[in-house]
């Protein structure tokens, strides 16, 4: 167990570099805040590389516990202030635990469909808030996870990660592009359901089939229409207001919920 | 119109310091950022008390629409520079245009329940970008608005306004504690469907009647047990994962979508 209490030791400056997209590619490592997501994160099968908490919190029964696993597992545990918790997370109040774990992406090669009733396909999502609260309700709605495609945001940032309270551990993320997907898509059984405004048929009237994809667009422009092409059903939600928009993690959520519901009657 | 390129400008200062709530209350005024978010307020009938505009933009069109909106009818119209938007609204790409709006909170006494078929109703909610999405929520699913109960946040912070993409204008806000509420409530007819975990039914087997109130809890703890005993029906979503817990505002917009599609019905 090492002792940190300096603003300037390395392996802390490595850990903070973690809130660069660039360090984590390199490192093919991220960071989780917070003692209940590490937690979940181990029951999930995860065990952190380098577990950091506060030296004040030292006597919790939960993270005496993480610390066990992490060293028995070949981990690092570092005791440190709430002043570099604060630095590593730049929060106020920071958590009292933050764990840095390895990336699990998956290949679309490795995805079995079979897993799950429902998957969630997005394109070109921007914010990682967005992405995290997605994650959170697929794990809520049994969804096996979310396929990122094109430009979308990163799946290990700080903000998704947060966002997504530990969902990221239990759902499978996968990052490739919209032909690759495509392809992928049509070897196996599945429907493809993408979320729209023209074209597009009441979310409720549609039956759904397992395994459906639910496939959104990014937060400013939808789907484009060569993915809208290659749907099998084109969905919409009522908009009754001026502004004809919803937040996308929030249009997914009642798409899955309505998936969900046709699945399990 | 005034032109101001210095970053001590007092009319400058004074817009910068709408982002603290202390300013806020005392002047009654807030911000919002965004062409389309100031004309959106416009069309509603809210015409900004200030509009700062990027010089640079100065040629769009609707900027000149609005501008000469706001000089119509009093206000000032403030030429500046992209520096200075960004200082306003600390965004790396400022928006070309900030509007400054009185803030207009209805009463419980002045709220016309009539108006709308459903109401959403949250108690001590923490973040204003939820509640940002949840009256964008309440524009498209034509919800009237949020009757916020308690130490709820700040629905004229500037990320509130943003998150909800303009709907602050459209929909009513209501600022009261939950005794006065339920106090209120019991005057004329309305449903309280309240989302807890405990003692509830299955969201989709529940009769919605309008007005339906749909009361959620805070983001870490729910309906306090002294409200959920208030509830003509207590209703949950089906929790497939091991989180147990859905976004707040997620969840309150399945339970929206889900009475409004019972009472198009």
């Amino acid at each position: 167990m090492l002792h940190i209490t300096s603003h300037s030791n390395p392996t802390i400056k490595a850990i903070r570099a973690l809130r660069d997209k660039k360090h984590r590619r390199d490192t093919g490592l991220f960071m989780a805040e917070g003692l209940r997501i590490c937690a979940e994160a181990v029951e999930a099968g995860q065990v952190p590389r380098q577990l950091v908490y506060a030296e004040d919190a030292r006597a919790h029964p939960l993270i005496e516990k993480l610390a066990g696993i992490v060293e028995a597992s070949g981990g690092t545990v570092i005791e440190t202030s709430r002043d570099i918790l604060h630095k590593l997370t730049e929060k106020d109040n920071p958590q009292a635990v933050v764990g840095v774990f390895r990336q699990t992406a998956t290949t679309l090669e490795a995805l079995d469909r079979s897993t799950a009733a429902i998957w969630v396909v997005v394109e070109s999502l921007k914010d990682p808030g967005n992405l995290g609260t997605m994650l959170r309700t697929c794990d809520a709605t049994g969804a096996g996870g979310v396929i990122l495609l094109d430009a979308s945001c990163d799946p290990f940032s700080v903000e998704a990660v947060r966002a997504s309270m530990g969902a990221l551990f239990t759902r499978t993320v996968v990052q490739t592009d919209g032909p690759s997907f495509l392809r992928w898509l049509r070897t196996g059984p599945g429907m493809l359901a993408g979320a729209a405004l023209e074209g597009a048929r009441d979310y409720r009237s549609v039956s759904y089939t397992a395994p459906t994809f639910v496939f959104m667009g990014n937060e400013q422009s939808g789907l484009p229409p060569e993915y809208a092409e290659a749907c099998d059903e084109l969905v919409k939600l009522p908009m009754l207001g001026k502004a004809d928009s919803l937040n996308v993690a929030v249009a997914c959520a009642v798409l899955l919920y309505e998936v969900l519901d046709q699945i399990r009657r």
